[in-house]
């Protein structure tokens, strides 16, 4: 059994809480928040407290809190030589203070409020001081169900930066899809299914071996006329910046090539 | 029943094929194809013919070919009066031969040689010049298990450019963060479960509501951040770019702004 107690209760926390509820190997010992009404609703499901200095003993403290918050909170701890960890994707390990042995428990997933996830899909990346404690953390997710990944500080930080662009990012290009199609009063529906399996693709094939397109075959008909057809000056410049990486990733720049455009389907 | 010649042996083409061949209502009568070597292996399922002169009578004639070659094949056909459509997201239905009764029939999906697709995961855009065809196209459609949506010539270019953003340009942002974790020695592995969430995520409510991160809040420390670790200055444009249109949809633009960042979760 691995005892944990739970600081914070955004998002990440509220998953969290309820992955360690429903695992045989973890025992929430508490749940604390600065703010007590935020998860008082709980305090039939386990000991929720706002205060510091009620802390009971634990394997593990994680910090499910706001990035600005970790190091001050760190600091606050009653006890020292005791195990803590955060989850964020961009603080340094070292940021927490170092009286209490430190590590990082990064989920790399999206959550929101309404929809639960299985964390089945939430790889954690991981960090500690010590060998050690790396396998309690192993121990810890795979308690969930999730698969987990020793992460340094570095990597940590390129990932959360990655994730920008396959999630915030991805997600823009859906929304000026919807803008687009919105305009002509076409229902978004349509382009559902194709937002999946352009993603699913990439589960099996690498990005580079997935993309299709008038970019990368370098059809230079249909880029004119998506150019011409896109209203928003914002939008052109998005639809030519993207269209340039992928021929500089494909080789296909426009200057590079006089060779006959090929007349694969555009899909 | 529905009698079906298929023209053509591309991606589009040989999936149609397949689901044709295990519908219970649809009669494939023939796949012409101009390069016999193409489908020859398929003759032992259906009539297989390299010549137009040989087409038989059939309920509907589907053109998967080349954007390029729609207009001059449906010259040449050697007969008129029968329903002919193409499968293509860009060419006009007037751009085939007034000669035979037009129509569209565009699967909106990114089809691969190698991996098969359920064709519930396929919605049709149809079109025709006469209502009564357009009925029979949503039963092709259904038979082979895919919705269908009736879509003007000029929705469907639209389509097909928001398909680009969708397709494309997302699949080229998971390129740009393959390359930015590969320079860092990271298994991509870990980006895929937060790939699929996000195409997930916009099944069930809008692109606008599933926005998080960096930029929606505009959290200048972590953009500052990002766009230092950022060693490509193409990658930091497409940054810059993407950050500026979430902000612009989001009414976080960073003149607008002096309040106070929020302390919300990274995701």
């Amino acid at each position: 059994m691995i005892s944990v107690v739970l600081l914070g209760a955004g998002n990440v926390a509220t998953h969290l809480f309820k992955a360690f509820k429903s695992s045989d190997t973890v025992v929430l010992k508490q749940w604390y928040n600065r703010n007590y009404e935020a998860i008082k609703s709980y305090k039939n499901d386990t000991e929720v407290i706002d205060s510091l200095s009620n802390l009971k003993e634990a394997d593990i403290y994680i910090f499910a809190i706001s990035d600005d918050a970790i190091s001050n909170m760190s600091k606050q701890l009653p006890f020292s030589d005791r195990f803590v960890v955060h989850t964020s994707g961009s603080v340094s390990m070292h940021d927490m203070d170092k009286k209490n042995t430190r590590g990082v428990f990064y989920p790399l997933q999206t959550f929101s409020k309404t929809s639960d996830i299985s964390f089945e899909d939430v790889p954690f990346c991981i960090e500690t001081e010590d060998k050690l404690r790396l396998q309690l953390l192993k121990d810890l997710a795979s308690a969930i169900g999730s698969k987990s990944y020793k992460i340094s500080t570095e990597q940590r930080q390129t990932l959360h930066l990655s994730a920008v662009f396959v999630n915030n990012f991805t997600n823009q290009l859906y929304r000026i899809a919807h803008e687009i199609s919105d305009a002509k009063s076409i229902n978004f529906e349509i382009l559902k299914p194709l937002i999946l399996e352009t993603a699913k693709k990439v589960q099996d094939i690498s990005p580079y071996m997935a993309q299709t397109g008038p970019a990368k075959r370098n059809d230079k008909k249909t880029i004119k006329r998506h150019l011409k057809q896109i209203e928003s000056e914002a939008h052109k410049t998005i639809y030519e910046l993207l269209t340039a990486s992928i021929q500089k990733t494909h080789g296909t720049s426009t200057r590079l090539s006089n060779r006959k455009n090929s007349n694969h389907k555009t899909d």
